[in-house]
Formats: structure tokens, sequence, C-alpha cells
């Protein structure tokens, strides 16, 4: 590394590194002015207790001097503009005009005052084009795909109330663009208002207040706070999904907790099950009451129990140590943690390419496009190595996390996570804690029915050494050496109430891709009573950890040599084989392994699960292209850790909605009709889903065709004490790879440089000598880490106007929906 | 920090850093000369740029200004003596001497010149001392156990040749020191002759050579080459085990390579069926020649075939392309691997504390002794976790590796490498790349038939951080923040031949311990040819990687709050239950979850595979010993990555030599007669071994006894082009986790100090605060990654004197035994 090509770090408000190349002339002196000190320097003192390091190596002493090693701004790539990126906030004001001219009739009233009686619109996000388009484009220097915006809008003024998807396009808007119904990618496109997402975050407010008001005395007594308390110490509601099976309906369970922190696990005991059906929230109803295996049709029945003395009580809340469920910490650190563990840092500058404008990325022979949006968050496009495409599409498509217990909330709860929108539930990392301090972020921008908003640091990227070696061995013919193994993340944290998903894309130098989902955050934890029992554990005086499965659903569109790809099956078994050279000693036969390949013909054969003890599993192949030694090309889904699938099968609540969360994979032909696995009103129907996933498979042939592999991950939740305040990612995480099967003619990590071969002396006693390729890290002064900051991101209103900041309630709000229904009296 | 916690690193001739207490002037000189330098550069134009960092936060401004960060030696702590130490040299040396008395009668000669028909000593070592006497003396301050020696001897001059193990003791030497067999430990003590460990290396030269010379016409013209050929382009041979079935008879497939870079993956298909009974190797006789599916029962028959033109020749070896099977590299290297990737630097010094001469560490709460064995290398023990002892010993037992294929080696080999010597097997490591450059290493010394030898950095030692935070949560009310995720390893890496077992012990902030094995290194290939179908893939023009199977055991003596455990099995299922507050809408019926736990009586119901699904799995509990939510305390084992068994059961050559490689894991009682799963002969006697696993499962209790679980992890390894020229750790690799399971009242990572927790602004647009425990990484001067050196250790002779180096080819022949029988003719 010359001087040179460092790049002075210049920090903006948020602390997120700006590109340097306005800076060169500031470059050039600091790097004069670095010289300059650096002569000082080795005339110093210091200089010469330098050297203590170079005494005892002649070599070692060419070095070059120390000096500042800044930390630089990630070199850059130019890349084709981003053909999956996302609407900017004016094109999302102007098209917000366009649809609400009359011509149009959808006769819209604004989003963000709209009642449920209105018509509005829910969310405008760009269109991911036809994959035709963009390898036209990327591939043939064909012309940018034409890009189009989906509008979501709920009809709430219609007379049957309907949500329906549109098209809207070409943009940027002009006379050619028109509108329609997005009908082909959904196998129910009129979406029944009963499964309506939240657009209006109070929606459930005026209801649940009726329904708590008559109970004041009551739950004063029984709880110690009423659902208009104090602001820091009040009770809260949250509802619990799916609200329908069909469409028919729209009910919910509510249960109450203690407004404290980490209220998820204060639960009371106490359930309310609400009807909401139509769009009159004076018109909903209350049909039960809930408390202690007491079952009660109405309030008055409740609160003639609690009058007459017959109400079963169950203990007052604790209220001993506060801050338990907190992040606060309880006991002594252990010995030495008041130094700063150890921290990565890149002396020689950042090993990966970036293009900011357009979300691109090199590292490594690895390249990348990235997505974003409000359902799912981050997504991968375009993901090659070595010049050539791997994987069209990596998007996650939806998180399940269905529960079990003994009381209405924990044994009808299946969440969908689609629904709230993870990718909406994306908010600012914490540098130097969520990712290393190294780490370089990109924003992402969501436009939602209350406006815009952009969170600078929604998307991380860094490069850690993993502390493993690739690959070694201790040989002697040119036999002796190790190629590091080095990893480069990209990442992403939704917070979706309670829990935070970290989804995890890590690339390797020989052409591996780990997809790793961790979770961590706050269990949605049950009131504790003996009855529980078999539901999960105890983990404090009254609140228990519920069990539940967390399955996470991704699609991979893998193209393996081009987009006609085949699915191949690949299984050992045990063989008994007679050879001819064996002899009596140990008997003419054998017991061994043996393998058995299968391409599996069609979609009917590839709803799939990990053989039994990992024998054999499955691979997207290319039987017209062929490696150097004959064998087909591919790349093999190889299980990582926790490699589970759902355990409850044919449950109403999920019975249609979620059916890839039966498999570990499934593979289906790609097709633009069929773009997602789920959609955000999923959860909400699951008998009759907006996308089915089982009507997927319909006997498509899969030889040589452009294949989608729906992989999913997840774990089971059986709670314990060491998940309060926080479960840990160490065990709740789960992950697949996605690796290089006959893809090449050799290991291709052998090519690194970032290595070292050791030369055995030729004679006895001598010295060894190595080849490292002429690659040293760098002796220099790495850049403080700077100061944590944090924002909420940047907000703007609908009409693209930067929003006034809101209080912690309101953000609180915002981020938890009806997770934490609080009164406001 | 403050400075003076800083020490001064001295680097010797190997590059190990030694313990800087010696050096206290000079660290004083230093710090003066540092602080001096120090307020030069403030004055310096570089102090002004450095305050770019600082230029928009004042609280940043208070950061101590820029020194070096010494590389420091760990922070020491004192342990007890380790009970585990090996003896030393000087006390094998004595030993020698000792059991070389004519009053023993054991009429030994010295075991690096003995022939097979003598008496000599193969292994002297130090016995593990009987658990209740390691307590007494840690827990209870009693007496350091005393000490014995473990000697194994060949018997090669009795009448029925056989091998002994006896116990020599109590140590130092003295009048109180006694001589007896050790029998109790094994099933089957006197070991067959037939089953002997490799003690002279060549001993097998000189048959081979017979039944090589009169072929040498023949290789030359089928191969280019000769057994006795030039030095680097030669034939070389390979032996496969098992040896033996019962120890009635001792033979070897053999099979010819080619003597270059990789010789493991330049097979010929060319193969010899030896027959070495006895203890004169001029009487061993060649049974068959195998080449090309051709079947020969002599020299005579394959030489006349050859001669009369019916033999069906083979393609004459592939020659292109020489560098293609060793480590060096081929291809352009990606886009900035010219620079030093990411490295690891602790900034506040090394966070771990270590006690060299008792090769003791502690990390964050942990503590544990290392023990290093010849048989299979690392261990732990005495593993303890915030005071508690967590487990007593931890130590891999055995690496079985068994083959497929359609040839006489590939169909009937199984390894089991604790007879090559696991401890044996390990080589110095390659600082920076075998392990981080901040690696801390401990030596290991082993003494065999040979002579003793000491490699330095046997072990190493780091703490990284994971990227991946141990708990995080966006909230509220003190619910916002980020547990960092640290871990420290432990690593000892074994090159068996053509094999390299990378042995990691990862312990997590959280109390969680990751227990992983990596592969890599050379293939075992195979010849390629259509008939090989099924059983591998081809690599290279003749080459093929042939199916196998690597399973590995462990034992964790795990004692949860003391000794007396129990053995829970959890699984999960599904049921449907009525809940009566369920409405007509849903229907009255859910199906859900259901855990139930039950404990494992005995040991006739603890040989054991992980549940379908994962769904469940086994913990060690302590009934006795409840947490503060009334749940027994536990570890439990969790499957880490690639959690497989063995496929083949029932095989001739792995009868019941090693049954633990049928099970993910199995529970057994705690005995001092049942110190391991396997032996160095269990190889050679599948049908008669010297410890029978299954035989610890006698129906005995597992009810609040002290347990055992043996543990396995593996690799169903299907060859591929991406295996050349080494396998890769990044799917050949397995792990299980042990992590506390209500072992606490709650996470007590929660209570570290490299954390943060936000503090949300009280007012709307206010700033965010930040508590982060006054840990911040310093800003200073990292030192330089010193210079690699390498040596191949210390060697003693049998007398304690340093022997003489070696040439590469001694070297060679001692690491890969008869991996590769090369002639000197």
């Amino acid at each position: 590394m010359s001087p040179a090509a460092y790049q002075p770090l210049k920090l903006d408000g948020d602390g997120v590194p700006k590109p340097a190349s306005r800076r060169s002339r500031f470059t050039a002196i600091t790097i004069t002015v670095c010289a300059l000190l650096v002569s000082l320097y080795f005339l110093s003192p210091l200089g010469k207790a330098a050297n203590v390091y170079s005494s005892n190596n002649s070599e070692y002493a060419k070095e070059p001097v120390p000096s500042m090693c800044m930390n630089t701004a990630p070199p850059t790539v130019s890349a084709k503009a981003n053909p999956w990126k996302n609407l900017n906030v004016d094109e999302v004001v102007q098209l917000r005009s366009w649809l609400s001219r009359d011509e149009l009739n959808l006769n819209l009233t604004r989003s963000d005052i709209a009642s449920l009686s209105d018509n509005s619109i829910f969310l405008i996000e760009n269109v991911r084009p036809p994959k035709a388009d963009v390898l036209a484009y990327l591939d043939h220097d064909g012309d940018a795909p034409k890009r189009f915006a989906r509008v979501t809008i709920h009809h709430g003024a219609a007379a049957e109330p309907v949500i329906r998807d549109y098209i809207v396009g070409p943009l940027p808007l002009s006379t050619d663009t028109t509108i329609r119904q997005l009908t082909e990618i959904y196998h129910e496109p009129d979406v029944p208002y009963n499964a309506r997402g939240f657009a209006q975050m109070g929606e459930m407010v005026s209801a649940v207040q009726r329904f708590m008001t008559p109970l004041e005395n009551i739950t004063q007594e029984l709880f110690g706070g009423t659902a208009r308390g104090l602001p820091n110490d009040t009770l809260v509601a949250s509802g619990a999904a799916p609200f329908s099976f069909d469409g028919s309906f729209r009910r919910a369970w509510l249960t109450w907790r203690r407004n404290t922190a980490g209220p998820w696990l204060h639960p009371l005991g106490f359930f309310q099950y609400v009807s909401m059906d139509g769009t009159d929230p004076s018109q909903w109803k209350l049909l039960k009451v809930v408390y202690n295996h007491q079952i009660f049709d109405s309030n008055e029945e409740f609160i003639e129990a609690f009058q007459n003395g017959t109400l079963q009580r169950l203990p007052y809340p604790d209220e001993k140590d506060p801050i338990w469920s907190s992040r606060q910490r309880r006991g002594p650190a252990p010995d030495l943690d008041d130094r700063a563990g150890p921290r990565s840092v890149s002396f020689n500058g950042l090993r990966y390419r970036v293009d900011r404008d357009n979300q691109y990325l090199t590292w490594m022979g690895w390249r990348m496009y990235l997505g974003f949006d409000r359902d799912m968050g981050l997504s991968l496009w375009d993901v090659g190595f070595r010049g050539e495409r791997i994987i069209y599409e990596l998007a996650p498509q939806e998180a399940m996390a269905q529960y079990a217990g003994n009381d209405p909330v924990q044994a009808t709860t299946a969440w969908l996570d689609r629904y709230f929108g993870m990718g909406a539930s994306v908010r600012d990392m914490l540098p130097g804690y969520d990712c290393p301090a190294e780490a370089q972020y990109f924003p992402a921008t969501v436009h939602t029915a209350l406006g815009s908003y952009t969170r600078e640091r929604a998307i991380c990227v860094f490069e850690l050494d993993t502390g493993r070696p690739m690959t070694r061995h201790h040989g002697y013919l040119h036999e002796h050496g190790v190629v590091k193994g080095y990893a480069m993340t990209v990442r992403s944290i939704s917070t979706v109430g309670n829990y935070d998903y970290l989804f995890d894309y890590t690339f390797f130098v020989d052409g591996t891709i780990e997809v790793r989902l961790s979770a961590s955050g706050y269990l949605q934890g049950g009131y504790w009573e003996s009855k529980q029992t078999g539901y999960g554990s105890r983990i404090r005086e009254q609140t228990m950890g519920s069990l539940h499965d967390h399955v996470i659903n991704y699609k991979v569109d893998l193209d393996i040599a081009g987009t006609e790809n085949s699915l191949l099956e690949t299984t050992t078994s045990v063989e008994e084989v007679t050879h001819p050279w064996l002899e009596d000693d140990w008997g003419k036969t054998v017991l061994q392994q043996h393998i058995v390949h299968r391409y599996i013909a069609t979609e009917d054969e590839a709803l799939l699960k990990y053989p039994k003890n990992f024998q054999g599993g499955y691979s997207i192949m290319n039987k017209n292209a062929t490696n150097a030694w004959g064998n087909a090309r591919g790349y093999a889904v190889h299980a990582g850790v926790n490699p589970i699938h759902n355990t409850v099968v044919g449950s109403k609540r999920l019975l249609k909605n979620a059916n890839w969360a039966q498999y570990n994979l499934a593979v289906s032909q790609r097709k633009e009709t069929e773009p997602t696995s789920s959609s955000m009103w999923n959860m909400n129907l699951p008998g009759k889903p907006t996308v089915d996933f089982h009507r997927f498979f319909d006997s498509e042939s899969l030889d040589q065709e452009d294949l989608v592999a729906w992989i999913s991950v997840g774990t089971h939740h059986l709670p314990q004490a060491e998940d309060v305040p926080n479960t840990r990612t160490i065990t709740a995480t789960s992950s697949f790879f996605l690796t290089p099967l006959n893809y090449f003619d050799y290991d291709v990590s052998i090519d690194s440089t970032n290595a070292i071969l050791v030369n055995i002396p030729t004679e006895a006693g001598g010295e060894y000598t190595f080849e490292d390729y002429g690659v040293k890290s760098d002796f220099c002064l790495p850049p403080p880490v700077a100061p944590v900051t944090y924002s909420n991101g940047v907000e703007y209103g609908l009409d693209g106007k930067r929003a006034s900041p809101r209080t912690a309630e309101d953000l609180r709000k915002n981020a938890e929906l009806y997770h934490r229904i609080k009164m406001e009296i």
C-alpha cells in the first residue's frame, strides 16, 4: 500500500463516513504532514523504541515507518444504475398527487388523517423489474428497465371495503403513465378489508378504552394500575394475531401488561377478546374476558364476580427489582471487562469497494446490489463471484412465530411479521456495537401511509477475520501453508415490537455464502402459573417464557452458469457389496456408503426436508455446464446451525398462509407471477391467503429451467431464565450455506494472497522461509473510534417536507403498533 | 487503562512473546519516551490532523492523547499447580533408567534401535489423577494428587509377543515407587502384538522393497517411476487400516502414489496386499496384486500378464501442471487482496490472564487448565465460570474416518487416528495465519519411543469480536442497547498424514461453550475410473475424492452444581387441545406444541441421537439445585453445524471398536475405570477392542450420579473439485454447544461493560445519550506484526539431550508414518 491510497475520514454529524473524493487537497496536505512527522518520529526516542520490533529481522527493518493509517472511506467502484432502487421522496410525493386526480375516481383521503371508512394510500414502493429486462440491461447493454410503482390502496369507502394493489408507470410520470390493478402475483388479489394493515397507529385505542374504563377500580386493585394510569406505570394491551381466518371477521385477543421496561415480560394474566368488524370502531364489541382461567362473556359478568367475591384472584403483581426486565446491568462485570475487547482494524484500508449511490459493493471477487422494501427490508441482487452471476435475488420472504400455551393469547398466536413490515421496522444500528467499529453503512428509505423516512444506518457492511483458516496443511513439498479465512457480512436489523431479527449475509473467499438469521430482543412472555407446565419455563415470579417456533423463509434465485438449471438430490446409503479382491480374513463383502444422484423432475417432488442424519442434500446444477473434470457445475444448499422447520403442521391459524414453513427448502420454477412466497396480508388470511405457497407447486418441470429455492431457517425456542432480559443470539440463530459444488475446477481460495506458503529448509536445521506474496499488515496508527451518535432517522410528511421530531412515546407507538396499545386520556 | 498497565513486547527467536516482568525498567523508559513523543506529536501538524476525529464532539476531545499501545504479554494469574501436567524430559529419562533395572526383568532394548523382536518402551506419559483426589486438592485444599506415569511396553521378545500398559509411581522416583500392569481401564488389557503402534518408522520398508524390486521395469513403464526413483519423483506406498480384526493377523493393503506435492492426490490404481504377521519382516508375504481391477495372487502372475500383453492398462499418469496438488497459487488474486485483511487488536491490552507454567487461563469469568497427551493432544480441565465448575474434563477421544470405493484401499479403510497420536501429530502453528496475529501460545511436550519433543506453539489462545451482538434490542425505556459478542478460543491443530484437524474450544460471555472440529488438508484420493461412480467425484484427470465419514468423539464430564447430576430428555410434539375460552369462529380446539421432560433413568436408554427436526434435546441437570425460579439448573447439549453421526453401522472393520460413532451423544456414569472411549490400539482390533465403548452401558443409574456425556461431531464428506488442493474448513466443520439451561437466574452477559445502553431523549428532537460504562477502545499505536518465524520444535533423544536437527525427509517420515512409505536404496 502506498500512502497515497489512504483517504482521510471526515465524519459528518451522524458519524457516517463520507467519500473522500471531494477532499483530495486535504488528503495531500495530510500526507505531507504525516511524512514530516514520521521523519521527526524516527529521529525521536519513540522511533527507537519502535525498532524493538524490527531488531531481530533484517527484512522487517525494511517496513515503512509508522504513520497514521487513516480510517478511509471504502474504495469506490462505479456500477450500472441499480435497477431495484426504491423511489425517492419526491417521486412518491408526485405519485400521491397523480393518484389524487379526480379522473382516477380513487376518492382518496390523505392517508395520515384518513379514517377506516375512507379510501387512502397505504404504501408506495418501487416495483422490481422483470428479470429478462434486467438481464438484458446488465448482461447485454440493453436499456435500463422501465420503472414502475406499486401502490397499495385501502378502499375503506367502498360498499364492500377492500384493499387493492396497483401498478403505476412507467416513471417518471408522463402522459404515458397508466394505472392498473396488480392481480397477477396474488392468488386472491382483492384483499379483504379485515386483513388490512395498520395505517393509523391508534385505530384500536378508542374501542379498547371503552372496554377498559368500566374496569378501572378492578384493575387498580388486581394489578396496581389502570389503562390510563401514570405515564410510566400503567397498563398496556397487546393484540394477538391472526385477526381473521378468511377475511370474514376481524377479532383479536388482547393481553394486558404492566407498562414498564420490557412490558412483554410483565403479563398480568388478564385477557379480552374483541371483535373489530366493519369500519366504525364505535361498533366494535367485547366478546370475552378471561382472568385466571375464569371466563366471562362481558365486562358486567366480570365486574359482578369481582364484586360478589367469587373471582379467584392471582397474586398481586411482583414489583420487586424494577430493573430486571430492562437492559440495565445487575451484577458485577467480569475481570478485565473494564478493558475494551479486541477490535478489528483494516490497517491497510478497507478491501471492499462501494458505489453508495447505487447501493452496490464488491469484495474479493464478489459483487452485489442491495435492495430494500417495506415488507422485508434488505435484499441482495445480482450476486456474482469472479465475474459470474450466482444469485439473481436473495431476499427474505416472511418470518413466522407460532406460540403454544395454556392461555388465550399464547395458544392462538401465529405471527407473520411481514405484516408489520420488517423493512419498516429497521432502525439505525449502533456503530461499534451492532456492527464492528469499522463497518460502513448504507441508508434505506421507506414510504408509509404517514410519510417517508430514511435510516442512515439501515444496513451495515464489514469484513472480519473469522480467526479460522479457510484451508491449511502442515506439510513439506509446497504443501505447508494457510489461506486466511476472511468474511464480509452485510447486515440489517429489524425490530418488530419485542423481537429483533439480525439478517446477516456473509461471503467467504472460496465462493461460499452463509445466510443467517439471529434473534434477540424480548420474549413474548406468558403469565406463569402451574397450568402452563409443558408450554415453557418459569423465568420470574409471575412470568414464563412460552414455547414457540420461528421459521423464516428466503427466496434464493440461483443462476448457475445461466438461468437454465436443474435440482439435484443426493442421498447416501449403506450397501453390502462383494469385492473380488477381498480375502477370507475379513470376508468377501464390505458394508460401505454409496451415493445416489437423482435429478428431481418436477415441482411435485420439490417440497423438501434435509435427509435424516444429513446423508446427502440438495443442489442447484447446470447439467449443460461442466467443470474441467466433467461434473455438472452447481451450488449446494448446505444446512447451517439449527436447520429446522415448523413443528406444528395443520394448525388452522397457519392453514394455508405459510406452508413453506413445513419444509427446510422447496424448489419451483421461477416466475414473474410468483415473486414472493408471502404477502403482508397473509397473516390474517390463513384460510384464504393472498399468496398461497403450495400453489406454486403445480407439476412444472425443474429440468434446465430458471429455478428458485425457497429456503427456511428457524429456531425451536423453549425459553429459559437466560432469555431475560433478552434472547441470546448465540443459540437463537439459524443459517444455511450456499457453497460451490464442482462449480470450479479447484478451490479458488488458494489464489488468495492473504496467505502463506512455508518453505522447509533444504538442510537439516536450516532456516524456514516464507512466501507471503508481499502482503503485510501496515504498522500505522489507526484512527480513534468515533463517539457513538444516534438518531431516529430523517422523517418526511406526505408532502415530502421534513417532519418535526417526535417524542419517545410517539416513536414507540409507531414502532410497536398494536403490540403495545396505550390509552391517552 | 493507565499506560502503566502496558508491557512492552520482547520477541525471542521464534516470535513468541515472553512475559515482560524482567523488563520493567525498559518499560518505564519506553513510557517516558512515549510521553515525550506524544507531547511533540500534539504540537506537530500530524497532531492537528488527528484532531479531525475529535472536532465535532467535545466529550471525545477528552480522550487520552495517542501513545504506543504495546503488544502486551497477557496479564498473569497464579493457579494451583496443574494436576494434569505431563512429565518433563528429565522425569522421563529417569523413568527409562528405572524401568531398565535388571530386577524388573523387563529385558528392555533401547526403543530407538529396538527391532520388532525386542522388548521396548513405546510411550511414557503422566497419568491423570483420580477425580476425587483432584477435587479434594482444588476445592478443599487437600494435598496435591500423587503423580504416576503410564508406560506402554512392546514385549516383542515374549514367547507370544504382547503389548502391556504399566503404572509406575508415585513420582518422583523413590523406594516407594512400584510398577504394576494397568488393566482396570481396558476390556482387553493384553494388547495383541499385531495391533501394535509404529515405533520404528521404517519397519515396513524392507518388506515392501522386496515386493517392489521385481516390478521396477513395469512400474517405470506404467507409472513413469520406481519405488527407488529420483528423490522428488518416485513412487511411495501408503498402507490402509485396520491391520487386523482381533489381533490374529496383521495385513495391509498398500496403495502406490506419485511422490510429488500432495501425493495423496496422485494414486496410481496399483495395490498390493501384504501380510506382516510375526516379528521377522523377512517372513512377511505379498498376498495379492491388484491393478485396474485385475487381480493377481503374486508378483509373478502380474509380471506374466504384463509380459504376455494380457494386462489391461490404465492411462499413463497425467503429468501436466505439476503444481495442481501443491498449495501454490494458480490464478490471479482478487481485487484489493494485495491489502492485508482486517486484523483484531486488543488496544487496551489482552483480557485473558495466563499462568503459563501451570497452563491455566481465565477470561471473562471463565477459568480452565490445559492438558496434552500423545493420543489426542489438547484437553481442558476444571472448566469453570463465575466461580463454579461446569466441566471437569473436556477431551477429544478418537477420530474415525471410514471410506467407500471400488478399489481395495478405499473400500476397506477405517481410520481411528488416535493410533497415530493426534497429540504426537501436533506441530507448531503459523502465527497470524493459523491463529490471529495477537494470539498467545502454549507449548506441549510428548515422549515417544524415539525421544521427546516440545512444540512451542502447540496451543494458541485468542479473543475475537464475533461481530454479532450477544444480545440487543432497539427499544425505549432502558430497553435499547447491545452487549457485544466476544469469544475466546483455545486451539490446537493436529496433522495426521494428509488431514489436518483443528480443535477449537470457544467460550462466550454468557456461559456458552462451542466445541468445534474443522478439517483441512488433503483428501485421501482414489484413482478415478468410471467404476468409481457412486463413491465420490472426479477431481482431476485420474484422481477422485472418495466418499467418507468423519466422526470425532469427545468426553464431556459436566459437573452442574457438583458432581451429582441427571440426564434430562426434552421432546416437543404436537397436541390438539380444547381450550374453554375459544369461540366458534376458529373452533374450540387448537393444534399446538407441547414439551415433555423425562429424566433418563439408566445407561440402557442413554445411547442417543438428536431428535428429528431437533424437536427437543438432552441436558445434564442437577435435580437438587434450582435457580431462583424453581427450575433445575443445567447445561444443554445444543447441536451446532453438521450434527451428524456415522452412516455405516455394522461394518466388520468398525465392529466394536468405535460404537460411539453411531450416536450423536451418549451418557454414562463417570468411572475411573472408563476414562476414555477408545485406545490407540482400537483401530486394529475391531473385533476385540482394547476399549469397548458399548460395555460402558450396563444399566447403571443416571439419577444424580457423576455423569459423562460422550458427544460426537463429524462430517459426511462427499468430495468435490473444491477439495483441491485442500479441504475447506467452511463446510468441513462440525460442532456442538454446551449452553446454560436455567443454570442462572438471568442472562449473565447483561453484566458486561463492553456494552451500551441508549437513553432516548426526553424531549422530541433531543440528543440521545449513552451509557458505555466508561469502556472505550484506546487511541494508540499498536505494535507491528512480528515477522513469521518457524521451527520444528525442540527434540530430545532418549537420554534427554537435545537431538540434532533432522532433514525435511526425516521430518516427513516421522510425521506421515506408514501413510507414505518411501524406499531408500
